[in-house]
């Protein structure tokens, strides 16, 4: 074997001992959320056929897709040998030939899958959550990786709105419990985007309004008046749409407003759909809220500029923001109409949202919310003095483990600097030190390393001092 | 989009709710009882590069890795692109230029790759455990999947056998919690075999010996003798093989049987390596254990003819058999010299093991072992009769949550006997019923969907009822 500089691929990481401890810890909380509001876990490969993913994600999202090579002579498959001709048309039309598998790119695209694959014992409505990896062949860059996890939460074969305030209360829930507190729901309503797509009277292009819109956090009224202006929309169309997306107040005004400017834009006639339908799903989210005794309504933003996910939300859309750091949104979802049309299963509806668990775990760490105990660094270390003492230490050892105890004995006798320091880099909060005169007098000394500060405990009392320190 | 039949790939699998359940009861005791004993958790990228992999497993393994086709036009990419010459010479001649990327095949190879890139920061003894994935693209079958997941545990940087020590105490832990009782853990030492093969005086090849010596337990005496006789060992040597093989007694009986057999046949006149060394280790285990208390030591069985991983195992050898199902080994490891010397760190040795989850599952799965709380089912569903309870129920419901209890309300309003249904299939274990009339006397109902029975709290005690049940 020759040697070599090991290196990993770029846009991947390791997690050592600290991270993987406070990823368990987001995602322990996020678990146990999902879990308490009755979602159930799904768990699907890593790998999916590409026949399952190719077309899901758009033109983008297939070049985005990590393809696995075909086992054994792949060269030579099951659809014939790759040949000079398809060397001459290029690896797209090449591709089927090599590969037919593909690594997971989202959590939703397998969830259909498992929705159709299952449909027949499924019991409807069905709430699943699912916390797995994820892979893009993107540019890596600061923030963005080619493997990083998803949480998601979906419940589908219901249309009832209870669904959105709970994912409302999971949120909350959720990023309370990791000790945030200045963070905004954002939440908006497709009906409402179109409704003021409606009011314009059929100038310019719906999509090129919503994705303008959507940068008004970035580019600001300016930009975006520019972009629309640029895609022909008459200035007038353009001041119609700010008076909209300028509509302040409480979220209870907001709906208000918005009812009276859209009734005098005379969009209001279908009253199951459009702008109507948005304002009455809004305002029932709303009540739910109230029902439940929601006390964070600061928190949540209806924001008439939030236009996300338009080529499948249906519905109410979401989007989260931290306000005290600078940072994209760290969770987002809606309600979509068709989960699994493209499996040929049409008319399943459902809600969903997701964490980004990359961007909440870079919050946590700018605003210094991890807690002290998310470590994974044993509670104690037994000094390994001399051979003569491990039938008194060996049993010591046991007994704390067995009160659920983390500890260990240093391996090898040797030199106590040596063994300090490895405690110190391990963090480890409690060293046991039993030399021969405290084994002669039945104590040890238990030294509080982050303290500093020692203390003599007899022998037989040491699991019951560390269980009162653990 | 056009419609199709999904499928998942051959040999993964997605696991529901309940599987992942159960799994994750399985991992959390593994992992648990890890962390008591000081290991620290490492997760590693799903990809590694090829460059890492390659080589590791032998010709067999590097087949069985499954490759990551390069993003883009993977024809084309930073090798040259791939010619009428590359066709003709084959798929392994042309793979350098599609793919530099494969899938993890075990964890073993990428701790060493971490251990030797983060080798100026890592405080030796480094103890670290992962638990995850792994890809093989072996032929699927009953039991052997592309996708599973590997739990391992090591040490590296110390000769302690405490560590061998330790692993015994882990198995028989991790066993013991997950209410297995008739296991065995099976023991030997590489320098224990060297002995066996010294005391033919250079007859055969070992490693002949070794792989005759391991099919033991499936082709008999008669069988190894046949293969051994096919691989040129005289009969008198293969006579003087089995004498070795057949020592019976406890541990320490047959470590002195041992000692004299190899004193009388010569070979234990190097004190510091081979089977001196075997024996001498291995006593060391014992005495370890004997000073912690371990007191399970009849299911540690000093097995001369357990004899795996030979090409990497250079001490303890270990491998664990379930008595009462029939399955294969659900445990194995050993002490190792050099983990590192592929990746230019030579002399680095260290000992692990790992648990093979799914075969622990089908065990736990065929003695029905697993608790009946090892679900992901919410404890509580409150029926949801009509919309005028909503104001009454949600409170509630939140009031369950806030206590910890995992509870939902049916999302719609519908026939009672549909939300029976869905209170069953889901395995929730209550119904809570607050109709019209109960909620006039402030009482609901809560029903035990197991029992069958039904009892009336005040609305106000549900919480603590239902804590008390949970």
């Amino acid at each position: 074997m020759s040697v070599q500089k090991p290196s990993i691929p770029q846009g991947t990481r390791d997690f050592g001992p600290v991270q993987v401890a406070r990823r368990n810890y987001i995602f322990g909380i996020i678990r146990r959320v999902f879990e308490k509001f009755g979602f159930a876990p799904l768990e699907t490969p890593t790998m999916e056929n590409l026949s399952v993913l190719t077309g899901k994600y758009g033109d983008e999202g297939d070049q985005l897709l990590f393809k696995i090579l075909n086992s054994g002579d792949f060269l030579n498959g099951k659809k014939g040998p790759v040949t000079a001709e398809d060397l001459a048309a290029g690896s797209k039309a090449t591709l089927p030939k090599v590969a037919e598998k593909g690594l997971r790119y989202d959590l939703t695209v397998p969830f259909a899958r498992y929705v159709v694959m299952n449909r027949g014992q499924l019991t409807l409505p069905f709430k699943r959550y699912q916390i797995q990896p994820v892979w893009r062949a993107d540019r890596p860059q600061r923030g963005r990786y080619r493997e990083f996890v998803q949480c998601d939460a979906d419940v589908v074969g219901t249309n009832s709105l209870l669904c959105e305030a709970e994912i409302v209360l999971m949120i909350d829930e959720v990023l309370t419990s990791l000790g945030l507190t200045d963070f905004s729901i954002k939440i908006n309503h497709r009906g409402v985007l179109s409704g003021i797509y409606q009011a314009l009277g059929g100038v310019g292009r719906e999509s090129d309004l919503f994705v303008a819109i959507d940068k008004l956090d970035k580019i600001g009224q300016d930009g975006v008046t520019k972009e629309l202006l640029e895609r022909g929309f008459p200035q007038a169309a353009i001041d119609k749409v700010f008076a909209y997306l300028q509509v302040g107040g409480s979220f209870a005004e907001k709906l208000e407003t918005l009812r009276s400017m859209f009734g005098a834009d005379g969009t209001l006639q279908d009253a199951a759909a459009g702008p109507a339908k948005g304002l009455q799903d809004l305002a029932e989210v709303q009540q739910y809220l109230q029902d439940f005794g929601f006390e964070h309504f600061e928190r949540l933003d209806f924001d008439v500029t939030l236009a996300r996910g338009l080529s499948y939300y249906t519905g109410c859309i979401f989007e989260v923001k931290v306000n005290n750091v600078q940072m994209g949104s760290i969770s987002g979802g809606g309600r979509y109409d068709n989960l699994t049309g493209s499996f040929g299963l049409p008319g399943l509806s459902g809600v969903g949202f997701s964490f980004g668990v990359d961007r909440i775990y870079d919050v946590l760490e700018t605003l210094e919310l991890f807690p002290a105990d998310a470590v994974s660094a044993p509670l104690c270390l037994l000094a390994n003095f001399d051979a003569e003492g491990r039938p008194a230490l060996l049993p010591l050892l046991r007994g704390l483990r067995e009160a659920g105890l983390s500890a260990e004995l240093y391996p090898e006798v040797s030199k106590l600097r040596k063994q300090f320091e490895y405690a110190d880099k391990r963090g480890i909060r409690y060293m046991l030190l039993a030399g021969s005169e405290e084994r002669a007098q039945g104590v040890v000394k238990l030294r509080d390393m982050r303290a500093g500060s020692e203390q003599t405990v007899p022998a037989a009392e040491v699991v019951a001092t560390l269980q009162g320190l653990a």
